[in-house]
């Protein structure tokens, strides 16, 4: 299969409300991006996916091979931001180590807030891929991650601005922390008596992480 | 289905090795246990527990009747020690909160360890049960964890030892650090090249763990 192909006429409906927002392969993504969140599910139907794309699921087949083509895209769309965003941020020779990482939080907080699946669709990906894929996949955004962990929190213990934490270590605790937005309406529901995940929510929770991670990593 | 009939004996291996540790029902649920750890998965097969137990599937119809009541039994028998143990430390009146907040921590990163499937089936049961299933799954487990955080963390905040931090917000907190189990072993893997969750690895992450937390919550 190859993406210079036409897609199938019969794919796309001709002048729908969605269409005016991408093109179908995005349209696509974004139905999924939406299941996935509001379901708190890390898996698709096709058959909701074309319900709520208004698209035909044949242009999975086209676009992405199968359902996991599909997920494997919608993570290189989700997951690449964290990357980059990280990356450029270790870049910066005229930042603190404790603005990077303040601003790295708030980030994750964000990025997870839009794609609460986000790290458990990564894990999902690895763990049921063939070998070759999921060294791709982990090649592609864990090693780049614990990297940009080694250098954004060595500099700050070398500095003496952060007590001697393990990057290793801090991968998982920044993971979990951003991983919470996942299933998280189901705990609002039952014990808060709200329903919905709200950007005051977000806000609120971004604060809280970005305050209680750097009083315990900052010296003193 | 009452539990006081007697199981049905072609599922009984009789003198099987593994009949010593246990009845035939704990022995579905450790073995069921297991399986989810190792495959980092929060799902069973009924094949894959027979070979795995050495015991007829047809067993778990007779404890549990169906494979939902097998993943709620699990629930119960590794949820009700957080809680127990979250309720006892809130109990003790001769303990300072940032001790009884330490020792929390402590132990959800042992039991996490032991069971790192524990709170994705605790939100998949929430998620898929209906509405009565669900909520009385939350009134047993995660409204008595929220009122336990309402006072541990309250009582730190009110005697000032504490810094403000909102209970709510904490729990995802906690559940966010203790989850990291879960996937880790394909982070070893594919980043570090470790392949599996080791004992001295469960000890250095408690230890970062209950630092972390303990300089982000306590007042200067």
């Amino acid at each position: 299969m190859t993406s210079a192909a036409a897609p199938p006429a019969q794919g796309a409906p001709a002048g729908s409300e969605a269409e005016g927002s991408g093109s179908a392969r995005d349209l696509l993504l974004a139905a999924a991006s939406a299941v996935m969140r509001e379901g708190d599910l890390v898996d698709i139907s096709l058959s909701e996916l074309s319900l709520r794309s208004g698209l035909n699921s044949a242009l999975v087949k086209y676009y992405f091979g199968n359902k996991a083509g599909l997920l494997t895209a919608l993570l290189d769309r989700d997951m690449a931001e964290i990357v980059r965003s990280v990356d450029a941020l270790v870049a910066k020779d005229d930042m603190l180590p404790q603005d990077k990482l303040r601003r790295h939080i708030s980030r994750c907080i964000d990025t997870y807030y839009r794609y609460p699946y986000l790290n458990r669709l990564l894990m999902r990906l690895v763990r049921d891929s063939d070998e070759a894929e999921a060294q791709r996949i982990a090649d592609k955004y864990l090693r780049p991650l614990s990297r940009a962990y080694d250098q954004l929190i060595g500099e700050g213990v070398r500095s003496g601005v952060f007590r001697p934490i393990d990057p290793q270590l801090f991968y998982f605790t920044m993971s979990g922390a951003a991983d919470r937005f996942f299933s998280a309406r189901l705990v609002l529901r039952h014990c808060f008596g709200q329903d919905s995940l709200t950007e005051e929510l977000r806000d609120r929770y971004r604060e809280h992480t970005v305050d209680l991670i750097m009083a315990g990593i900052l010296a003193h």
